[in-house]
């Protein structure tokens, strides 16, 4: 990869090593799409807050900021079962988070003082590389499939996506994402519907700012309007990313997913997750009853960001006493799923073909 | 009905004559649920400004509003030809609108001039009565449905809810809503998801508010959570309005609730559009098809209602040039929809069954 250094943002990629300093640099995502800043994270204390207060959201970017996060604790002098607890503890839920973690600390468990910054990086730079590797692979594979619909249909594809399963949530490319921009690269004509994504709207804050920087024609619409538009013919290919997918198929993405794959479902259309086998959680195999579903604070849906041309503020936009529920996640069953695409190609959404894939 | 005058609001009322001016008045709705005020409509320039700026909005009241403004006009010695076309040029759209304006005149056509004034308040206020009485039937006939779920569980009944089809929208009991108030006026326990509804969030802003004041329990959320919360047994019901319905039982409603009903099917979850014989369009067979969606402005998606403690405002929630697409309505074709509750009573989605209901 060539992408180890960077002298700045360059829209495609959510962390670097800045070109003449060295540090770890991130997209202040908290304020995207207003206002496009990076974060230098020289301590381990910017690393913790930066995960915690969702400078950089999304596990496999976690999982990678988290390992460099422990090159800079061995850089700075500063006690790594110290930073590995303070780094852990910042998103306890997050499976990639302790997965790296865990990496590092094996990685300095067995070699000499003097030599454990350096491992920390290349290990760091291993964890990035393999991320970015592999959604780009399932870029590869999803790409095929928006070539075989514009083949048929000989005009633009239009895609629905749902929330941000792009490249600001992993490295570079994204899940979902991935097929889009290799489709857009190849020359494919594309036009992407991007949902929303109440409560917090990642779709239209981050999916959006991602293809129009990539130069991808785009609509936002809201989350109610997906099936409108798939029954009038609007939609050619649905493209979700996971957070997690049972042996079974079945796949847990953000909230409001399971409606958008319904209406797929009943109008034809190709429901596809993208997702890196490290999502799959072999031990489960009923997602609707066995994968808890968080329920996250009530003032996501109560406020939202907004924006007035000078700074970006909460706006209440419901009385602050309103009950609300807010569930962040749910289940698409694998009966809806058309097929999963994974870095090792694409597969059905059944046990035996997932586990065929992986040679399981 | 009691209800000719009163003083104040009542929190069951949209329209009402001041008990000591006479004066035609309103509930603010653009302010709703933030703040609460009445505006009184004194003149022809009232009632138009009141129907264009949806101080007043739902297809039933806007026609009640306007059938006063005729009367307002005679009080006023404002040219009736003038204000019937000042008045129908408000909303274009609404249906009801003409169907009130057209009554008034045709009232106005056989009497003696001094008698028009009286003849105009009369006629309003019947036009006023009617559509309360159907809201009241509707709920009536809804009711048993509650009843009948209340009577299997033994448990409070859960139903879910999409846009403002309360009594905001028409004059008393709303129409989705009727059945609602009347089960809890009957000491059934109920509990209502309030779809928020966006763009324009008339669920969060209007059904909640109405519901908060009646006391009936609820929790809003987003349109999202919908498919989620069905899928794990939490509701019992789904009701909805119509803004048309075709004479086989397509339900045309606020966008979303296609995907709602698709839900519901999925779950084995009754789904009941609340209607009266106004919005049933027997002109139309297919509406998927046949019924023209509405495209409205981007400024909806883009910007929303806030509030500040001190004062409503407009907070943009991305970017102004973000490219977008906002369909207000979507068609959930007959075969999702479970049942019809008209004022005359419950009949199956079909033109079978509907003509029957009508005796046509």
């Amino acid at each position: 990869m060539a992408l180890n250094e960077t002298d700045t943002m360059n829209f495609t990629q959510s962390i670097w090593l800045d070109k003449n300093t060295q540090e770890v640099t991130v997209i202040d995502q908290r304020k995207l799409p207003f206002e496009e800043t990076t974060q230098t994270l020289a301590t381990v204390d910017d690393v913790c807050f930066a995960i915690k207060d969702m400078v950089v959201r999304g596990a496999p970017l976690i999982g990678v900021t988290a390992a460099y996060g422990l090159y800079i604790a061995a850089k700075t002098n500063f006690d790594l079962s110290l930073a590995y607890g303070a780094l852990l503890a910042t998103r306890p839920t997050a499976i990639n988070l302790k997965w790296a973690l865990d990496s590092q600390m094996n990685v300095v468990s067995s070699i000499k003082k003097e030599d454990i910054e350096q491992a920390l990086l290349n290990n760091a730079n291993n964890i990035r590389d393999e991320d970015i590797n592999m959604c780009s692979q399932i870029g590869n594979h999803g790409f095929h499939l928006i070539k075989q619909i514009h083949e048929q249909t000989r005009r633009s594809v239009n895609i629905l996506t749902h929330c941000n399963a792009g490249w600001l949530a992993t490295v570079q490319w994204g899940t979902a994402t991935a097929p889009i921009y290799k489709a857009h690269q190849a020359g494919i004509p594309i036009h992407i519907w991007v949902d929303e994504t109440r409560p917090r709207n990642q779709g239209a804050n981050l999916t959006a700012w991602e293809l129009s920087h990539a130069g991808i024609p785009f609509h936002v619409i809201t989350d109610n309007a997906g099936g409108h538009i798939m029954q009038h013919g609007k939609v050619d290919l649905v493209l979700v990313g996971s957070d997690r997918t049972t042996a079974a198929g079945d796949v847990c993405n953000k909230i409001g997913t399971y409606l958008k794959a319904l209406a797929a479902y009943e109008n034809n259309i190709p429901f596809y997750a993208a997702l890196p086998v490290s999502t799959i959680d072999w031990s489960i195999k009923d997602g609707v009853n066995d994968i808890p579903i968080e329920e996250r604070s009530n003032e996501e849906i109560i406020f939202m960001h907004s924006y007035s041309g000078e700074r970006i503020s909460k706006s209440m936009i419901m009385p602050a006493n309103t009950p609300v529920k807010n569930y962040a996640f749910d289940v698409t069953p694998s009966r809806y799923v058309t097929g999963i695409i994974t870095e090792r190609g694409i597969c059905k959404a059944n046990e035996e073909s997932l586990k065929k894939m992986y040679g399981r």
